[in-house]
């Protein structure tokens, strides 16, 4: 089961964060860039080629200290086929060097597409009746759950019938995150408590050996007050929490997010880590051909920033 | 300007309905399966060139007789690389036929996230300096609003600089939709009506030369008295209504989300098109290998069927 398995790298690696992989091309080492470019030429295959080197070597920095990664869908899509093998390769490596994938895709459909996406990411798909055939086979995906739960449902079937998870959106990291979701109902509750509420109920069907639920929620470090709400009306559900580094979000915002326990929430950051070769703190240490080694030393600098927060 | 393009090949086909292109691998005739099967093995390959072939003949049998067509992106994830290079084949064909193309992605995410999703899909993506590509280059995007505006902003951008167009999900078809779209707020008004207040702010900045904006709304063909509300609110958004035919709605139910001049509103049916040629009413009359021309059938059908509702 899913949240078992994250649970258990948790533990194992004394580590709730996770590393976003966002790999944007202005993220990557002129090195690569050039290579990749020499190699491939100016191009798609180019640039995709060039990200894949780069989340491989990142992956290489981290993968002992973190329990997960989580690439976002949109920095692949943006190269188009090339920019999806380069997020095949990618997911393909970092479970190869044992780490859960958590897709960031958002993803959304009414009941039967719903379950076309499902397939896509965490589920299977029949070529014919009898063979099926994994696609891109993540551990998780982060769904948004503006359609009701007929959009919910069949990822959630795949969570159970292949020991998957899901992250669903309630109250994301940006700046207008609230102009839907902090609306306020006629019964004083808001939209994202509602949405809270369901989260938690439709992770009843697959809860795991420590009492968290595969179905987990999204909420941002940038929100600490909301945060605290959401910790009790998601009393099963992992949270993930984007926004920490880059975004503004603090060690001191995330805590609000887990229970007295030290588990219940994971936190992640992309660009402090990915970019730490280019931090005002990494760059006199590292030089760029160690960019893999700053990205390690930023995920211990946070580890230990999370942990500290925790603890104190 | 791109509700200005749909807005004329509605008026000169004399047709306000499209076709979706969800191609589930049931869809396709067994002698296209056979064929590619027998080509390229029972594999991702064989599947994406059966719906690719599938794909073709049907915008054949219908694009001189439609404004445009919706490609539902889950239905080539699925089928992951060799999935969406049939997607990526299917919009590069249908656009060469001169049909529009309204990829039904429903994405989202915050800010320089959703900037790289409108790359990959409406924008271009930037290989080095200057050097910019068009990656799956639709005319239109379906897009999910509960981040809120900071997630539409680099889509409307992309709507201003390139002459394309969004439709924004406000109520969807299924039947869960109203879990949270329906909510009333303490104001009183539901979520739905407060998205597309919204949605037509939104879309002011992108008002063509028929008074119409290319930031558009989607709103369910199975919620007709939802439909006349949000007709009233969305003065200036054309509306892309779902499920008609096989998911419920009739003609009568999709008037309302037309204006008095008979424009303003676009109608997808998608299975009851594509599989035509299983139908009760089509298939004494169009053996298999002649399927496009049972979705002609169909798609004209469907032409007379609206238009009738709509001068009735």
């Amino acid at each position: 089961m899913f949240v078992d398995v994250l649970i258990e790298k948790i533990k194992q690696k004394e580590n709730p964060s996770i590393i976003g992989l966002d790999p944007k091309i202005e993220y990557v080492p002129e090195f690569i860039k050039e290579e990749m470019f020499e190699k491939h030429g100016k191009n798609m295959k180019g640039v995709s080629e060039a990200i894949l080197k780069f989340n491989k070597k990142i992956v290489d920095g981290i993968y002992d200290i973190v329990p997960a990664v989580k690439p976002q869908m949109a920095y692949y899509e943006m190269y188009g086929l090339e920019g999806l093998k380069a997020f095949y390769e990618t997911v393909k490596y970092a479970k190869e060097k044992g780490l859960l994938v958590i897709a960031d895709g958002k993803r959304n459909d009414i009941g039967t597409t719903a379950q076309a996406y499902s397939a896509a990411y965490i589920g299977k798909t029949e070529i014919v009746q009898g063979v099926s055939e994994t696609v891109f086979d993540v551990d998780a995906l982060t769904v948004n759950p503006y359609l009701g739960v007929d959009g919910i449902k069949p990822f959630i079937e795949d969570c159970r019938n292949r020991g998957k998870g899901i992250f669903v959106l309630v109250k994301t990291s940006n700046k207008s995150s609230g102009q839907f979701q902090d609306i306020l109902t006629q019964h004083g509750k808001s939209i994202y408590e509602i949405v809270a509420e369901n989260v938690e109920e439709w992770g009843l069907s697959v809860i795991g050996k420590y009492g968290y639920s595969s179905v987990g929620a999204v909420v941002g470090a940038t929100y600490p007050n909301q945060a605290k709400i959401l910790r009790k009306i998601l009393k099963r559900s992992y949270i993930l929490v984007p926004g920490y580094g880059a975004q503004g979000g603090t060690a001191r915002d995330v805590v609000h997010s887990f229970n007295c326990d030290g588990l219940g929430a994971v936190v992640n950051a992309s660009r402090s880590v990915m970019c730490a070769y280019k931090s005002e703190q990494w760059k006199g240490i590292y030089t760029e051909d160690k960019f893999h080694e700053a990205s390690r030393a930023e995920a211990l600098r946070m580890k230990d920033d999370i942990n500290k927060a925790l603890n104190g």
